[in-house]
């Protein structure tokens, strides 16, 4: 996927200098714990010894979902364009979260189906509005997919040329937790049942219907490799995240993903580009069952577990802060010697 | 203890307009998990819907232990004071981490035993230059630990008047992962080797040494009560971090707890006080062993699980951002009315 987009490899001689500066900190060693690991993941991303994630900058892809012709969702498919409207004017958990995070978003429309007023905030991939139903056929072709993964390496690129230094990745889309699903599925061949969840609201009867539906879905063709998973089920949305991540990677900074949908787009370039992985920063395991099996699968584990499964980044966005006391870990505390602090006995 | 501060119960009449004031916010009913409770938690602590946790302030309490000459600590008793001399000057984790949570941190003398040069920024609680040996003698009289309390809850109370919309506490103190184990001990009947680890880095063999001579302070007295258990066993920032707590709840603000030694401080206070339960807020879940059990004896949940072993207050400010996305949730989300988003199906 986008293999015009050259990976670096992060520099293990980096890795020893930034351990020993760690090291160095008045505190016992290894006393931060999780922080000290983000510090040096960071620090190898932006291959640098005193990384800075400021600016951050969100990218809240939207996207609609043929499948929920089926029935999958609890909401109604106009409610995707709705939460657009809701981002562009500041009223979203998103929107809240990112003013306590101080992180710039750019909402972008990646194939809403619903339509949406011109907006000079608003970012439009123009490839199509919404995916085709998978249940009966691909979600989307090949060239659709490619677009969409163009779209969002576009986008990361463009961000970090203007300035930032993270990437977080988020996500709306009424029905995506059903194309996550079967993007988990035909990954990793985890149970498919396992990985189907209530989404944003399913009562239990809900989620065996759409455990069904998804079955349906699967069994109707089979896949190779990540892209063509993508053609099959979906999203736009999805294909965009993944490209922004590997946008974001390309770009030599660190990327923050959010939830079960944001992970199913970084499961995809995992599996295509797993030379991405330095880059990448799980952020949280929501309570959408089928998340916790996917990030095991990727040996991943996010920093946060706060019972979350809303999406539009909110996870991504609560991470930030840890990813700057990392930072600061590295450029402002005292050395032992600089501090006149003994060291152990 | 320090039953001249009322602590007012919390108002259930309150507590319902607030649920409904996050159900009537556009996202899924719950999709914020754990940040949903804690909006709940802080607008009852401060009794208001519109509740704000800025500014926010950290009392980070100083003391030693005279159990250090028995060799509890792989670390000399003088980095106590050279790490106040660290905070004084801004180099340490706590400051880092302060910067990036736009904290304030008040640094204080609860009873160190090196000599510390005059500071206009330091407060001394002048009560002694830290506690007895526990395994020999009680560590503080009653009067002490009166003293210690009183000292903590007036500085809680008197941060609160000059503005301060929240309290986070933390310790530095050499030696005081042994005195936390044994009022941890104490106080729940949970097996006193099960709460001695580590520290700041004992090796396993220094954990075993540690458990023996806990094990004979534990035997040398019984104890009846929380301050009691204080006085036996210490420590001078133990006792002021458990007056911080009263103090904080009485003036009605939030209170958020760091770590392991943190946490016996808040034990203390929840035996003795009850009612001060709806206004601590437990910040993180240490890789110190004991801090697991003793959180598990008082049903918290705290909010991150990041292997943090540093104390300082590390854990409480990287807890702070979560706390203030609460309120930006209450604060700053629109409601699918306002926002003209469709509900569920």
């Amino acid at each position: 996927m986008l293999s015009d987009l050259v990976i670096s490899p992060v520099d293990p001689a980096l890795g020893a200098r930034v351990q020993q500066s760690i090291d160095c900190k008045t505190k016992p060693p290894g006393s931060l714990g999780r922080i000290e690991g983000l510090a040096h993941q960071i620090a190898l991303a932006q291959n640098r010894e005193d990384p800075s994630i400021d600016p951050a900058h969100l990218l809240l892809f939207a996207g609609d979902h043929g499948i929920v012709a089926e029935g999958v969702s609890a909401w109604p498919q106009e409610v995707t364009g709705q939460m657009v409207l809701n981002f562009l004017s500041g009223g979203a958990a998103a929107n809240a979260f990112a003013r306590t995070a101080d992180c710039e978003i750019t909402v972008a429309d990646a194939g809403v189906a619903s339509d949406l007023p011109d907006d000079p905030a608003l970012v439009r991939a123009g490839i199509r509005a919404g995916t085709r139903n998978s249940v009966v056929e691909d979600a989307m072709t090949g060239a659709e997919v490619d677009a969409a993964l163009r779209f969002g390496a576009d986008l990361a690129g463009a961000k970090v040329r203007a300035g930032a230094k993270t990437i977080a990745i988020g996500e709306m889309g009424i029905g995506n937790t059903a194309a996550a699903a079967l993007v988990g599925h035909a990954l990793t061949g985890i149970d498919l049942k396992a990985l189907t969840g209530p989404g944003a609201g399913l009562p239990a009867e809900g989620v065996a219907r759409k455990a069904a539906i998804l079955s349906r879905a699967s069994a109707r063709r089979t896949v190779s490799g990540p892209k063509d998973t993508l053609a099959a089920f979906g999203g736009l949305e999805i294909a965009a995240m993944s490209g922004a991540v590997i946008g974001a990677a390309a770009a030599r900074v660190p990327v923050v993903v959010d939830g079960f949908i944001a992970t199913s787009a970084a499961l995809a370039v995992l599996t295509a580009r797993p030379e991405a992985k330095p880059y990448v920063i799980f952020s949280h395991r929501s309570e959408e069952p089928g998340h916790r099996l996917i990030l095991d699968a990727l040996d991943a584990s996010p920093l946060l577990d706060l019972d979350l499964r809303l999406g539009e980044g909110t996870g991504a966005l609560l991470a930030l802060p840890l990813l700057r006391a990392a930072c600061a870990m590295l450029s402002d505390m005292a050395t032992f010697d600089s501090a006149g602090v003994s060291d152990k006995a």
